[in-house]
């Protein structure tokens, strides 16, 4: 059982990684458990001190020639999760369409030519929503993204579904919820500061609210998000069906209930380090995200959300290993 | 006002250009109608004796610099009715993805560069449903295409979405039914038969129905189409809004209601030409297309079906100064 995680050297794909490695099994085309062999990384960038089990591609993903270099002809799972996130898409229309766009499709390419189809898990968005929406999505609701990282998304779903359908590959296609707490520094995503609000005041550091407290975060941690990539590998083919998407079961929480979640955990003085600093751009954005989801068909698959989001809190707290 | 009609040597791409010169103006960005100074046509190949109005450019709309010839700089209309029809790409996935996907990526890149952001008539499919459908289709339905045309229409769709969203161009894109009757010869649509049941007979020759004649087909009569693709460019931008996508109008026909009705028109002998000789492929395809819609949305923007299938039928008589 080899594997591939495209976006290996972020931080889900490389916490995706060291979980597969712990794992040490997935399974394979048969249906039973394989020893995992190797596990190849692609990316730009890798943190410093790469588990030596990994083998590091570093490159794009839309460069000729890199995809070749991570995928070997007896690959048989890979792990989509490069791309360039919802600011930077919206920012720069022709990189999000040539990593987003382009890089998956050479990517299905790639592994339409393996020796036998392999699974592929491909990380999809709730950013595929937005326009005229209802209150609360179901998995009726029709993909109508007001992003281009969203439009992005939604095609390579539909790719992923026809190479599916095709037997070039078997795929399986998720919509994650905003992922929240991610540790790091923010980055050019619409969603950077749902993380950051927790984050930075957890470091003793201030931080920016862009949206009014109202706002609703439809939302997955770091650690279910994983489990949820290696259980749609493991669910059967005949689980999908000819739906290979599905939306990830998450919880719907105002910046308000964060932030007192915050306290909670870490007292108020903590949570008032978070100042309101309006930034239209990003509400024009996260505005299009829709907060009320019913999941029922990834609950029937067996995907799971969190409990509540103090317990996220109290995950990143010891993930970080911090001491409040 | 400069058009380019892409299809513009087939079937409905030529009667569309006959008929936006007969009417001899279009609706401009600015609200007024605008004589029409030119339109281009660009197709693989053309009828003969094309009328002298129309400049045509022989080309593949995804081979390099073709699309270039085809669009003037102030191009202000563009009709992109090209591609490989829905039996073609099944048969050669990589020209399906060539140039449905390709070519209207390419299409689309081509106006962005344009002096002014052009009105862009998009023809999809109702090829784009598909898999655990409804027994009557809506506007909410959610495509879900189980051929690779019809995922090629649906990313079309998406790609003209967001190039609008972008400002790049002001995109519609319409789910075309079964268009019938269709003159000429067969073609490798799976649709094919639809006109050829008609057709045939009414030349006096056998035709193969390779499908069950309880088989419901949604159609719309090649007038209806022409006027449906007019219609959808002379709307305003602001009847769109955010959604840019609309199932057309039609009316649901079974085969055999469509063979009584040639035999009201025809005479029962003409009608008793076809005779079924079963073809898997064509029903594997087919019986994935939903038969059943409400197109209120279509509706109320004043978009139009047929009365009924017999008036379809003497209309295609009519057309072809056909003598019954």
């Amino acid at each position: 059982m080899k594997v591939l995680i495209t976006g290996g050297g972020g931080f889900l794909g490389y916490r995706l990684a060291q979980a597969i490695a712990a794992r040490g099994s997935l399974t394979g085309r048969d249906g039973t458990a394989q020893k995992v062999a190797g596990i190849s990384l692609l990316d730009t960038a890798f943190p410093a001190n790469v588990d030596a089990r990994f083998k590091c591609i570093t490159g794009d993903l839309s460069a000729p020639g890199v995809i070749d270099q991570a995928l070997d002809r007896d690959t048989d799972a890979v792990f989509h999760l490069a791309a360039v996130v919802s600011g930077g898409a919206e920012a720069d229309f022709d990189l999000g369409m040539r990593v987003n766009l382009d890089g998956t499709r050479m990517l299905l390419e790639a592994c339409r030519k393996l020796a036998a189809p392999p699974r592929l898990v491909f990380a999809s968005s709730v950013a595929a929503f937005g326009g005229d929406l209802p209150p609360v999505l179901d998995d009726s609701t029709t993909p109508n993204p007001q992003t281009s990282y969203g439009m992005q998304k939604v095609v390579g779903e539909y790719l992923v579904t026809d190479y599916t359908r095709k037997g070039f590959i078997d795929g399986r296609s998720l919509r994650l919820p905003t992922i929240v707490v991610r540790p790091g520094k923010p980055n050019l995503a619409a969603s950077s500061f749902a993380s950051g609000i927790i984050r930075e005041p957890l470091n003793g550091e201030p931080s920016a609210l862009p949206v009014p407290d109202t706002t609703g975060v439809w939302l997955l941690s770091p650690g279910k998000v994983i489990d949820a990539f290696i259980h749609a590998h493991e669910l059967p083919n005949s689980a999908w069906g000819v739906n290979r998407v599905v939306n990830l079961p998450g919880i719907t929480v105002t910046v308000r209930e964060m932030l007192a979640a915050l306290g909670r955990v870490a007292g108020a003085a903590t949570a008032a380090r978070v100042t309101y600093q309006p930034d239209e751009r990003i509400q024009k954005i996260v505005k299009t995200w829709p907060a009320g989801f019913r999941t029922d068909r990834a609950l029937a698959l067996g995907f799971k959300a969190d409990s509540d989001f103090e317990d996220v809190v109290r995950e990143y707290v010891k993930d970080q290993g911090l001491r409040i």
